[in-house]
Parts: structure tokens; C-alpha cells; sequence
């Protein structure tokens, strides 16, 4: 069951409080967020640091996934590829746009294309895989607690 | 020219104030980074966020080509692939240790392994590629200067 | 300068006689190419096996790169990175189509889309990156020799 | 239950014939594999061509992973990326070390160093994931039919 764009941005200033991109657009197997620039997000040459690239890239990513199968807070990243083409304007907010490639009963796998905002010339590509736990599993609606727990290996 | 670690600590503190990853040993083609893991570090779930790993891993690379190459501030990742394979602890730093696989003229390529601090267990695995502005060239040795400017596509 | 798809056929027929893929077209940094499927082509399960895609894949990028730059022998693949989504039919073709993302002085990258022929379902997802000779030098149109010769480190 | 090389050997002879990758060593989390290099895997500038080291990579992390979970024919890959890093030899065999980094119950993942026989030098390095059909699920021992069939979506 799908989530929308209003439950996803809810859901995560509740259970993702460190999460620091706004989410766009989501549906139809898509999703487009937002990363504001300023002197923290940028690395030695003045542009953006490749971890910040990264980061808007993973969160599309879950934001798409999320909004396919609806609000499946332990979904999480299983992989991810990404390749830097052009320096991105350390004046603009970074764009980063997922389309899904698949989503599977266990896999999601989307592409991430990256790009400084108002400009179409790609800053980066990113390929990612989301692993989903399923219905019945006991991680599938589990909020996140916060607290310290066994860690599952 | 190689650096030493005491060289590129001091780099990093003038010309990349927002790193927040700690040196703990770089030479022979090696570099061992940690990042301290709080509440701003988690995701939903209680397990370290895919992009704080995707940031040691980054900068793992980055001071490893810095102690092969010498203080090259402008050695930028060209990409990055990353695997997770099991939960890190939120309560323990990570750990990062980089490999040099080849060092080129004009692209290093390296793996890091990633841990949570004290346990033998690999959180996630990556293999990055940096590109090294040559010796000559208006890139090699320029500092950050944090202002605007023209951006090279 | 670019390349049509006959010159590129015709290079292929001298230089790379190895070569089983068959180039539907390329132009505007795109290109197609097409893989027959027979007993040779399957693993176990009866499905296309995981190299036949890989090199669907980067047969496609290298076409791209020489219909985009001309016909520059030693344009050779530095990375690439695969995702497989379904099992291709193994009584259908392979058909891979190429975008590139980005071609630079030195380096291009490109994406690929898999696809069992006939069907829109994405059978499997590439990316890639070629390393491009500069004009100039020696390595630039240097024709294959297939002589034994010194290896470059 | 692990297999020993000798399964795996007679395996690949009866339900892979298309392999044409000679296994070395298999144990302990890892596989050494081999592949002869003749004029048919070479490509211009007479080097080993890309897939036919994506090729020993990907038989190197099956083998290694049947080695580590049992005769699982329909295990299969589900990501590769692979980095070239150095020319390898037209006149020596490619051998393909992989040592597995985490073997899951769904998911097994591993790196595979690529070598020219005889030489330290490391030629590509890749990192790979393999899907493991659980126990109970039809496709867990079911051999290679080579028959048409139904394409599972």
C-alpha cells in the first residue's frame, strides 16, 4: 500500500529527526528531494562534499521506496553506487531525483540522478538496492526506539 | 611525496573544518579513520545511517591517497560502491580502514572496510576511486577558498 | 569526431573479431546492441548467465564512447557496475541500450538497460565508466597488434 | 553443508557446461579460479577484454559460495561491480581469488582479486552479491533443464 508525500514527510520528522533533505515529490515509483548548500555541506575546491551527494542519493532512494510500499520504516540500504560526473555549484541546493528500477517482495533496486538546482547537467548517478522486510517479519513496522538493543547479525 | 599523519590532520583542520572523522593511522598505502556515533548518526532503527558509513569510507579513501600522493587538496572521488552486509552498533564508534588497491597517476583506487569499534565483525565494505589532479596543473595544490566561483563542467 | 555505425561495425570486423554482439545503432551518446541466445549463453536454471549481460553491457558503452569520440581502439572500460533484476527468457535475444551520462576528456561514463528483445521489462541495469586515450598519445589509434608486448603498469 | 571441490567440479561438468573457468581451490569462506587466455579473450590493444574478467569474477564468488552453502544451482548473482586497474597479459591465464565477506541466509557477498597467473600485480578487483534460494523454496535443488520455460518476474 502506497504512502503519500504528507505521511512519508510526517513519518520521517517523527522516527528521522537527523534526516536533513525535503522531500519534493513522491509516486509513481518515484521521488525527488531537496538538500540545502551551505559551508557545512562543502569539502576542499568549494563544492559539495561527495558524503553529501551520497546521502541525498540514499534518501530518495528510501523516500521512493517508501512511498511504493508504504511506510516500512526498516527498509534499508543494501547498496549503493554512485559516480561523480561534474562539480556541483556550491550555491545551489542539490536535486536528487529516484526512479525505480524494481521493486521486488524483498529488493528494491532504484536509479538516483543528482543535480545542482536549476541546472540540468548531471552532478552525480547513483544506483542503490533497498532491502524490505516483510509483512509478518518483526522488523516490518517497527518504529525506531532509540534505545540501546541487541544488534542482529 | 608522502604525508604523515600529523600533516594531514593539520590539512584537514585548516582547509576541511567539516570533517568529523578522527586519523588514527595513515601509511604504506593504508589509512585508519573513526567517527563517533550519536543520536544525529542514527536512522530508523537504531543502526548507523548508510551515509555516515558512506563518510568514513569516503574520507578513509581520501587520507590514504593523501598519505600515498602527499597534500593534494583537490583529489576528488570519482566514485564510490558500497555494500552493507550487517547492523553497526549505535553505541560504538566506526571504524575505518582504507587499502590502496592502485595508485596511478591520474586515479587511485582503494577498499575500505568498515566496523564498529572493537568488534571483528565487517558492517559494510566499499570500494572507492579518487582522481589526482597532476603535478602542473592549476588543480594540484590549490587551497579551499570557500567562495564562489566559475564551476568546471 | 564521431563515428557512424558502419565505420564502427567495420572496425569491430578487423580489430575485434571476438566480438558477438551486433550494433543496431548508435548517435546522439546512445547506442544499441543485440546478443543471440543459444545453449552457450545459459547457466544453470536455464537463464541467461551473468556474464553474457556484462558483456551485452560493456559492448554497448564501448560502441557509445566510439559513436560519440571516434574510433579510438584503446577507449577501455575502468569500472562497471551491474544489478540484476529478472531472469531473461533464454529464447530471446539480448538487447542492450546504452545512454551515456557523461563524456569528458579522459573519462566517460554511461548507464545501460537490459532488456530480454521484445520485452520492456528491465531484465538488468548497468553502469560504466571507459577511460579514454587522449589525442596524441601513443595509445590513441594504435590499431590491436595481438603480438606479444611489454604490459603497462 | 559445505561441498567439496570435487562436488562442485563434477557439478559444473554435468549442469554447467558452458563454464569454461577451471576451479583451483574452494574452502573456508573462499575459491581460486583459472581461465586459460587464448586469441578468442582478447580485445583490441591485445589485452584480456573486460568480460572475460567479469567472467572468472562471477564463477570465482559461485563457486566459493557453493563451496560455503552446498550444491545450490539456482544461486545467483544479483550485483557485480569490478574495477580495472592494470593491463593484464595476453599470454598468461587470469586467476581469480574470491574470498567471501558475508554469507547470509538469503544473500552472500564477496570480493574477488583478479590476477595474471604468476604475477602479484593485481589486474581488477570486483565485489559481488549472490541471492541463496532458501531451503524448502522449489528452487533450491532444482538442476539446470534447459528446456523452455516459464520467466519468473
Amino acid at each position: 500500500m502506497r504512502s503519500s508525500r504528507e505521511e512519508i514527510v510526517d513519518f520521517l520528522m517523527r522516527e528521522f529527526p537527523q534526516n536533513t533533505c525535503v522531500i519534493q515529490a513522491v509516486g509513481n515509483g518515484s521521488a525527488t528531494v531537496k538538500h540545502e548548500i551551505g559551508t557545512d555541506q562543502l569539502r576542499p575546491g568549494g563544492t559539495v562534499s561527495g558524503p553529501v551527494l551520497m546521502t541525498v542519493a540514499d534518501v530518495a532512494l528510501y523516500v521512493a521506496v517508501l512511498g511504493e510500499v508504504g511506510i516500512v520504516p526498516l527498509a534499508v540500504t543494501t547498496s549503493l553506487t554512485i559516480n561523480f560526473l561534474r562539480k556541483a555549484s556550491p550555491q545551489k541546493s542539490i536535486v536528487g531525483v529516484c526512479k525505480l528500477l524494481k521493486v521486488g517482495r524483498s529488493l528494491a533496486v532504484g536509479e538516483v540522478a543528482l543535480y545542482s538546482e536549476g541546472s540540468a547537467a548531471l552532478v552525480a548517478h547513483a544506483v542503490g538496492t533497498y532491502s524490505i522486510p516483510r509483512k509478518g517479519h518483526p522488523d516490518y513496522a517497527r518504529p525506531d526506539r532509540g534505545t540501546s538493543k541487541e544488534i542482529e547479525n
